[in-house]
């Protein structure tokens, strides 16, 4: 989808040229794959008054067999030495005649910056600060549908793990099965480090799996996510090992799933971001959990796990449609363990059917 | 080791002050994790002249089990937003009365330096550049038994690979499998992506696996290794699958193999970086594939697995005694595959035994 990547450079360059630059510098690499469908590493994006070139270290004739490769841009590869200079001096004799280059300041390095300026000296460097990060929040409709199926994968993995036997196994290796799975199912791989958390490490954000074994009568919560097409996304659910839960756990359970469930009751085009994390953060700080709540309860998804939006309390901003986000509100205790519950929506309207749910796997307490 | 980590930094600070500057920011992840032993997300190491601080997101108390916690420094943790200026502001007023504070302009991004700039515009910012990592190049005792390890680890995994049936499994299968077995040996996971090349993808740098399979008759090369309490190290080699490789395939693994040797043979204290290349590229250039080299032959190991030195054409420096390197020359051909070896060795003096070769598994071209 040539043309797709070339519509997205358009509208970029019409963002910067009413900003008064006449040329820009991408470095973060999603960023450069939204805008061309591919970002070798280290590679930089320009995007000139005459054209737009790839700058990129390396001989493409090298890359790995099906490594996507720009079709509708103009690829210069460095032979030589990489080096910001060389990048530099490449990159400014395509934008030619610029007087103006808008650079990502929160990701190109100081001394990047410096190369540019002393091959340079009469270019005005300006920021294009998070502009490209601003166009990828609202997806289309092929960014869903990778999105959708990225969603499947993950549920396909989580339920054949439920079918298996899990007491004794450690969180490591579950963790390393699930994303042997992913693969399995048509993942290019995990999304993300998969999180498996037992017994006290059950209901923690983005835990790393250790060789603790799950137990009877544990807590278990899993975070994993798929990467389909470059595009990333995220499922948690947690899990009593045995037969019966206790009270206290079916106790915790009922209030994160009720957290969780006013965080996707409040995703609709138009509401605050923070009104968002604070209808799943209120139902825990009632009842008293809300030390234990974490900084956000949801983010936005896409070609990163973790992009704008935030859903916390002090982000600014308003969900549209058609953006991905996770709700994941958590509470756990120390020394006892917690629940997790993370889902991936699309927000839409009301008359567009409500929130679109991507992880279908059930929320229902299981005892496995 | 805590006070291992304390004289590193007593280390920096003298050779900072040395070039005029009474405080340092280290924000590279593996620079903090080499003067600290931990290196929370996105936290930044502050030098002062009365104290050390790391100052940090989120809250240790919620850290994963296990994460390394520094012992003898302060750690700051940042509560509520984590930007650019709360950072800037928190360290400052660690630094105190300090007049030039070094950064690492080859990683501090421009919005960074910006936001340390506007909090503290008396301050004087200077380039710290790539201080942290030329002392890192030489290792201790404990960082060369770490390194050790982790070379058994992939020996071990790569070892029970060999003697599982390989045709007909893809090379991401293969992958996923080595990978769980660093794991099942004690890897806290792999230093680096796996790469699993077969058929016409052998001998390939980096290559990422597809879903060609295994065939009689292809060659197949494996890269891989272990990360060891944070010390990676890499192992490759290439086989014949089938029972009597052709004759191309003797005669270009013996050049690659007689490449390779070139290349740890010339390994010495004192030796310079682009003459270990060369010892290695001109067996190949000789013999007509030094197009097909690439633009290394070898690279430091440690903490990250892509560490100085680098042993390219251009690379000015020595090697000293205690820097571990990689010597892996490689030749792919288009369209047929190609060989490349890999091992990882510690540089040291004929007295001291010559170089030390970490990753012993057999360099003999096996018919699997």
């Amino acid at each position: 989808m040539p043309e797709v990547h070339a519509a997205r450079r358009t509208r970029l360059r019409s963002h910067c040229e009413a900003a008064g630059s006449d040329a820009v510098l991408v470095s973060r690499p999603a960023n450069i794959s939204y805008l061309t469908g591919c970002a070798p590493p280290r590679s930089v994006l320009l995007l000139g008054a005459g054209e737009d070139l790839l700058v990129r270290p390396g001989d493409p004739a090298q890359d790995p067999a099906g490594a996507p490769q720009p079709d509708d841009l103009r690829v210069h590869s460095l032979g030589g030495p990489d080096g910001d200079a060389a990048v530099a001096a490449t990159g400014l004799a395509a934008v030619g005649a610029a007087t103006a280059l808008a650079v990502e300041e929160h990701h190109l390095t100081v001394a990047r910056h410096r190369a540019l300026a002393s091959v340079a000296p009469r270019l005005a460097l300006t920021d294009l600060a998070r502009a490209v990060e601003q166009q990828r929040l609202v997806k289309d409709d092929e960014e869903i549908a990778c999105l959708r199926i990225a969603a499947e994968i993950g549920d396909q993995a989580l339920g054949e793990l439920l079918e298996s036997i899990l007491v004794g196994r450690t969180e490591r290796h579950l963790a390393l099965e699930l994303e042997r799975r992913l693969v399995d199912h048509g993942a290019e791989g995990p999304a993300f480090p998969t999180a498996v958390g037992t017994g006290p490490h059950a209901g923690r954000a983005g835990h790393v799996p250790t060789d603790r074994r799950v137990e009877e009568g544990d807590f278990l919560t899993v975070c994993l996510g798929a990467r389909y097409r470059g595009y990333r996304c995220e499922i948690g659910r947690t899990f009593v090992v045995g037969t019966a839960p206790d009270d206290w756990q079916i106790e915790l359970y009922d209030l994160v799933f009720a957290a969780q469930r006013a965080g996707r009751e409040a995703l609709t085009p138009g509401v605050e971001y923070r009104d968002v994390d604070r209808a799943a953060r209120q139902v825990l700080t009632a009842a008293g959990h809300g030390d234990g709540v974490g900084p956000f309860t949801g983010h936005g998804v896409g070609l990163e796990i973790d992009e704008d939006p935030r859903l916390a309390p002090a982000s600014m901003g308003k969900l549209d449609a058609r953006v991905p986000v996770t709700v994941e509100p958590g509470v756990h205790l120390p020394g006892r363990g917690g629940v997790r519950i993370d889902d991936t929506l699309v927000v839409r309207s009301q008359a567009d059917g409500g929130p679109e749910l991507l992880t279908i796997t059930t929320k229902e307490l299981l005892a496995l």
